[in-house]
């Protein structure tokens, strides 16, 4: 393959910033501006030397990982120098001048998943790692990146293989047996297999929380204090509080990391009747939020009931206990003045989102990874209703959803889902 | 000492990110993080495996340089991981939770230092390297770095040092040969030492423009087309031009590289009689900036005198030659409107900024460095006016001369000098 080169580290001042090339050739473009170089390189071994960038000399590290022990599964040689920005665009300037190319978005993995060094739901692991700005996609990043979902997904494509198996043999020779004990016991194992595939989806409603976050609207009747609670929860004076009814006009946001997860809160405004213009709006807006949220706070001083149209999951917040107590029931009972009660709803908070455990252990956090779940189920349904009849169409309903699982781990991906899917890379990854 | 600790790559978002810890027990808080550790680890050598952080796994690479043969000449270790804000800090936080503490600003230098590793200028010269925006200051940056300064000025230290022992000789047995001889030797040899220190000093006219840029005032009666001047120099339409006279009432700024060295151009305000308010004293700043600049261009239609008050060089422009010829000799005939000249301009830059080869040799850019040298100078000059009397006083001068030179080097700069010095770092280097 052609060789291709990139800056590897961030773009910006630093210690250290790593110059990496991989293809054939690498090890001869290194050659050429790095001295001492080695008669005989050991892969792996950081050499110390001379690394002539355009124009002028660093002084460094060169390594080499030999094919196909390397991560791009090529020979690759990294060239360490020192992090500044001029000094790594002109090492960087030096490798194309001496026949490598520029690196594409991606480029590098690309390489590594067409030479089966990874998986496309492993890439896909690590782009959410390096991209995470939460803890919980961090986590679910590198569970993904470390093949959970593809062992997970693989185990289900070799019992479908299996029952595929059975179906040809069923079709090939339907007198060597009982034909309707085998469709009943083809279809016990579908339907196990779906089993399976509906387990494993059912991640995404934390998933897709872990990756987006999760959306929390405040609602409730002016001037019940939803300003206060969002600034309570954050910790700072985010919205303009204020005794005036209808002072909150916009949806304002705000994000709070709990149990590693970011939590988008908004602050709807006070909805109530006769209002006009600009507030009217707002309240258009707000009615908007809370329907498509995850979580709904309905905040009260007491005395009305929560609305009836909302998103996810409803909290009942009684607000202002300092100086009132709650005639009923509530879900929590706090004061955003005095910050009573507002640690227990944080633990709501994450209870509603599907509780520490669950959040803890998702790794389903990617819209296309639950999209091809969702094909495959479709397909294994169709084959648990076609198996009660025949089992001469079952093949192609259960080559579908093992094709729509293949997308995960990339053995069926199509040419364009790997190119947009590398495309939202960085340079140098 | 203790293990400190930090993230060595520019901080973002990239495809690497490397963790450097150093001290005595580097190699235990990175055996308790990484693994499969080898039972024997193998210096420079680049071992694969499982990296925990904070509350995730990433899997990456572990590199041991062992004392005295890295870069702080302690024992350290490289981490390097995926290059994502959220994994390089939570391998960092890992390193902390397991002993090591962060790292301040160019504390693993300061340890090299202190090691012997590199000089104090070799350090500052790194520095340069890395927040370098120009690559004559690269350039120059990795001159220093490579120890070219602290070699000129060591083989200064030696002669100086047998000068001493002669002076000391002469001192303690006046009586052994003919004094006068001597003397007359010293201060032959003393003369031929300041000469070199001289010679070494002037490198800062180019050097100081190298670090600092290269400030070139364009000035002359409005409409001449000094901002018509700056965009045809800058390429692109910086300064808003217009055909009435006053339009430039700000010190308006721009910058250009040529032959790697920022040039800083400066458009000032038409200085014309009878301007008010705002003009005015946008006519105050101009004739401040033209004082203070490297480089002047007096740009005119013909039939003017350039101003009497300048800074740096002069250069005369003749401008619009695409409507009128010069009537007599100018530096530079051009017309900005149709970029006739503006190559040759350019040249003429350059030119008055010291010289093509002055500026690619320059590598004394260090305000501290020269002014080291300029009481090396003091010390010396002294020196010889005391050689011409007595060689009893002698000594106080070269030593003084000696310990000048010193702060260069480092050997006697004082902790603050040194503080100060790497409190400019970055932290990770």
């Amino acid at each position: 393959m052609e060789c291709i080169s990139a800056i590897a580290t961030a773009n910006g001042t630093g210690g250290v910033a790593i110059i990496r090339i991989s293809g054939e050739k690498a090890l001869d473009i290194a050659g050429a501006m790095f001295s001492p170089m080695p008669k005989e390189v050991e892969p792996n071994r950081m050499y110390a030397g001379h690394i002539s960038g355009d124009g002028f000399a660093d002084y460094g590290f060169m390594v080499f990982f030999a094919a196909p022990r390397s991560f791009t599964g090529e020979n690759t040689v990294e060239i360490h120098c020192h992090g500044g920005v001029h000094i790594a665009r002109g090492i960087l300037k030096k490798t194309i001048l001496l026949g490598a190319r520029p690196a594409e978005r991606g480029e590098f993995t690309r390489r590594a998943f067409l030479n089966g060094k990874l998986s496309l739901a492993s890439a896909e692991g690590m782009a959410d790692m390096i991209n995470a700005e939460s803890s919980a996609l961090l986590r679910a990043g590198s569970m993904l990146y470390s093949e959970r979902l593809t062992r997970e997904v693989g185990e289900i494509q070799n019992k479908l293989k299996y029952i595929l198996a059975s179906v040809d043999a069923e079709i090939d020779y339907p007198e060597e047996d009982e034909g309707d004990i085998d469709l009943q016991k083809i279809q016990r194992e579908l339907r196990e297999v779906l089993k399976s595939v509906n387990a494993l989806s059912k991640g995404y409603s934390c998933g897709k929380m872990i990756k987006n976050g999760v959306t929390v609207a405040i609602c409730g009747k002016p001037n019940a204090g939803k300003s206060s609670l969002l600034n309570a929860l954050l910790g700072y004076d985010r919205a303009i509080v204020s005794p005036e009814a209808g002072t909150t006009r916009d949806v304002l946001e705000g994000a709070i990391e709990l149990n590693g997860v970011k939590f988008n809160l908004i602050d709807t405004a006070g909805i109530r009747a006769g209002a006009t213009g600009a507030e009217s709006e707002g309240i258009a807006r707000a009615r908007a939020a809370v329907r498509s949220a995850d979580v709904t706070l309905f905040v009260t001083e007491g005395g009305e009931e929560p609305p009836k149209e909302y998103g996810g999951k409803l909290i009942t917040v009684f607000n202002k206990c300092d100086i009132s107590a709650p005639e009923r029931g509530y879900d929590a009972v706090i004061s955003a003045l005095t910050g009573e009660g507002i640690e227990e709803l944080k633990r709501l908070l994450v209870e509603a989102a599907g509780g520490e455990q669950a959040l803890d252990k998702a790794y389903l956090v990617e819209e296309r990874h639950y999209l091809a779940l969702m094909r495959a189920q479709g397909a294994l349904s169709d084959a648990c209703a076609t198996a009660q009849k025949t089992a001469d169409l079952l093949a192609v309903d259960i080559k579908e959803a093992w094709d729509a699982l293949g997308e995960i781990t990339g053995e069926t991906a199509s040419e364009e889902v790997i190119a947009e899917i590398f495309s939202k890379f960085c340079v140098g990854k």
